[in-house]
């Protein structure tokens, strides 16, 4: 599998409360921090912060961390539909660069104010912060204009 | 889908610290709910303590719930690998019985004292809990003696 | 004591996140898990998602529990009073099946629409989940239609 | 109920963490709460950190709290055994004082370096630090000397 | 530093989920438990729940703390502003009485319902509970009515 | 003041769990995040996972968040010391780009196998991850080999 434009961002400090009863990383919290930085990741891209989790394709556990290991979290857009988004995801080991986990496809849902799926009208990546969601606008064009 | 055999055992009442932004059940916490379950019936069908998430087949979040619902875990085994267990699980919504996610394989490997996957001699599902890890075998015997 | 008809559902595998400071499960994590339990266990009963503790008869804490140790929750109702639910409640280690607390009398209150106690109309255990509370209602028609 | 001696030390700024499904304080919280304090001030009152839940009478829940509301909870020792020590618990409003719970008798046991019930050798409370636990002696002898 | 008029209260169990991947306090978590502690100081100075952290001075991380070791936060008003409250802030160890972190100066700021800095009124410690926060003195005085 | 070189990595998606009874972001979490990120950045700087901070200068909350503001977290290294590593820090809003705090100093202190501060021989900022730690230094060379 190729991760090539993977961006990496969120990172976490195994801690011991991230551990399962056998001393290695629980896999419940592998997966909430990865479902986080997924719908982070997917409201930059939306300019939605109302977006939700619809699928995940097979999740490969591939290799586990232990306490004190550094962790980072990677995603990348590879498909926007009329009201979806789709996303690979990748965590891995900062150090070893060995991949924890990873998941083909992760689809999130852009939702409008009836909570109904709803049209988000981009069909292409952004790297830049530029789709701003509607609660942050009057406070964009103050910081601005300050 | 059949939910036939899946028994449902542990429960959540949904609770402000179990939200996202937008006030829905937040989907990391889904996961971290159903990987815990899961971990919970490998231990009790394997008889072992030291067994980790290795595969989840893909994931549909059927519908999300709210503070103050009531949601249950169900698993069932489906298959007896030499190494391995193969579940299938569901969350739902104890009340509507609706289901909220559903993952047809979860795949869980067994681990000798060397950390790595070992036989674990079983063939069918356990409905007792019968199948004692090594740390609770004393115990058990003193309960019966007393 | 008898434990003859308690119901165990709810359970919970020991991570170090649940430990005091000597390594042994906390106390306060016990406590904490066996008032949700019975929060869920009177709402299912009363078929009200707003129902409070009101009262705990006294604890004994039988034995303790260590990290990997899998532990149950169960209940069962003793008295259904105009207003008020009583239930009998039990944690214990699912394989030596060795008591770790008992808890003779928790009673919860049921409220109405005013934060006041409100009769339920109930005398018997429902082993079902046939009183749906009001916000679950139109969703479970719903679901039969379909 | 008098709570003449009671000394109120803890204190809590209830949160959205901590409340119910109902928005109220979660009752799971509070016994979480007052457990470890219990435990502390047991520690300080038998100068050994290793001292164990053992018993809890009844526990009335006589008002409950919301968001934002500051909570205190204090602790008076009432008895000490050979190895056990008895407290009164309370946990109150900070600004009303109005009771939210009060446990008569909280009973903590001492143990030895076998894990077992251990003469504790004390008779009367403490009102300061000056039972140190072991641990801790050097590094106070070290600080006196600096 | 003179801590001399610091009043203790607030009181921590060292428990292994504060603890960082090298097994002492997390520092995270200190900084966490102090500005709450320091907030809940405010409340009661300035009678009003609705103040927030402005500024802290430089914090010294004299020493650490270790699994089971005991903590305390004390806190004393060093100054009242028009609109803010400057508290100084020390937690230690409670055997030892070594200081763990100290802060010259936290300074919160009173918020008027419209959220806007307001004027607090108040120029000296109260050692009491007398400045009621207006959600709470309805309720006080019923308290006293009954 | 220049935050030119700061690179912003972990984000978080402010939810109820870290609000303050006011509802909006605790500072407390604030502060808990940014300890966290800081100690990530300098272990990777450092290629050493036993560092601790030492000093933090002074914190301006500049801006407060609301629930579903999505927030980052940058640091940039300002001074190699012997046995020591100085970072500025910065909390912004993603979209708007506001700074929430900043501080000017953070200093970790790198600790050698005795726990006391050893010197790290490093003088400048590694953009990449070639300084490995001891523990991760065969797993590394392992995942080059395959």
């Amino acid at each position: 599998m190729t991760t090539g434009d993977i961006t990496f961002h969120t990172r976490k400090w195994v801690r011991p409360e991230d551990l399962n009863a056998n001393g290695t990383l629980f896999g419940g919290s592998l997966l909430r921090w990865i479902d986080e930085e997924a719908a982070i990741y997917a409201i930059v891209q939306l300019g939605n912060g109302n977006a939700v989790t619809k699928y995940m394709s097979e999740i490969n556990f591939v290799s586990s961390a232990a306490q004190g290991d550094l962790i980072e979290m990677g995603l990348t857009a590879t498909h926007f539909g009329r009201t979806s988004l789709t996303m690979r995801a990748e965590v891995r080991n900062m150090f070893t660069r060995q991949s924890i986990l990873t998941i083909e496809k992760i689809v999130f849902v852009n939702l409008g104010k009836d909570g109904l799926p709803a049209p988000h009208g981009y069909t292409t990546i952004t790297y830049d912060r530029d789709r701003v969601p509607h609660q942050h606008q009057h406070q964009h064009l103050g910081a601005i204009a300050t």
